[in-house]
């Protein structure tokens, strides 16, 4: 059975719609999904890339593309009224949630953490909720059956800091430079336009 | 019947793809590709883009995806020697190509045209030639049936210049910002992985 390292940031439109397209494929083809939530910010630290850099007819066309692909997966994709933002509550939480479920704390391929990454995606990309408020994360953490205070108290423990900062590090270490990023057996897929290379690369021979 | 207003720089490795790519979505379904050569290194100035100050992770990944496009299309492409290169005198000499065939010199849609940008983007992206020779670009005249003289004369005279800053700059008015980029009915598409979408756009109701 393969499993599909999946490199997300929250504050990623295109990882937004890969959170949704890439289960659909692995369920399709009976392969793993492996979340992985990195700190884009650090990711780009030294790469030149600078997202408030970019020229306002680019920006412009980047939000007509997700436009086009709102339409394409039939997903209720809304321009949030603040970009970019800080995750990193967010991320740190996702990445608490198999130790709290009882589950191998390194066991990044928990379901429940793919329901609260798409339950996180959902709440910013869908209805503009704020997520440097704890208050936020805790709620979506009830919406999939998580103890709200049990998940914000992990978010903000040392723990969880090492934990997205190990991500991070071996992230860039394998070569990741965006998000989304998938992995499958280190062959490299970017960008949620890549998802049939992904589903052929699951289904080759 | 539709015109799919084609920008691209021979300096693109995207735009060697939809070279061939974007034709065969048109003839599939009647519409027509104007062929609009710009001066890419123009269309960055201001834009802080800067392909050379890519991280090193990067540029490995996208001549990987490069490879994956290479076998999903078919074209024998290979990673040229010198990149990235000066295309201006192969861009202006596309543009001169209508007038030398004796059709209206603003007639971009000229599919002598096609068939030379396809030559140069070969002659480049495949067989590694040196685009800067003039007497390259001479031959590839000569293999599409255009007077080599003739058209490297062109591609030095004044009016060549004037028609290549006059496309480049009609294209960063109409909010162009990378290469290729398509316009049908002033939609912008990006991308050699936008295809699916132009072709959604041609055969809309």
């Amino acid at each position: 059975m393969k499993t599909v390292d999946f490199y997300f940031d929250y504050s990623s439109t295109n990882s937004y719609f890969a959170a949704f397209m890439l289960p659909e494929i692995c369920r399709k083809h009976g392969a793993i999904v492996n979340w992985l939530p990195i700190h884009s910010a650090a990711l780009f630290r030294g790469t030149g890339f600078d997202v408030m850099a970019m020229p306002p007819r680019k920006a412009r066309y980047l939000w007509r593309d997700h436009q086009r692909y709102a339409e394409f997966t039939g997903l209720p994709f809304r321009k949030p009224s603040r970009f970019p933002i800080k995750t990193a509550a967010a991320l740190r939480a996702t990445l608490m949630i198999p130790g709290l479920v009882g589950k191998n704390p390194d066991e990044y391929t928990e379901p429940k953490m793919g329901n609260f990454a798409q339950a996180v995606m959902r709440a910013y990309w869908e209805r503009d909720e704020n997520l440097s408020d704890l208050g936020v994360i805790g709620a979506l953490g009830t919406d999939v059956g998580i103890n709200r205070d049990g998940l914000v108290a992990a978010a903000g423990c040392e723990d969880a800091r090492a934990r997205l900062a190990a991500v991070t590090d071996r992230a860039i270490a394998r070569g990741v430079f965006g998000a989304p990023i998938f992995l499958v057996d280190d062959e490299m897929f970017w960008g949620k336009d890549r998802m049939e290379f992904v589903e052929q690369w699951l289904t080759r021979k």
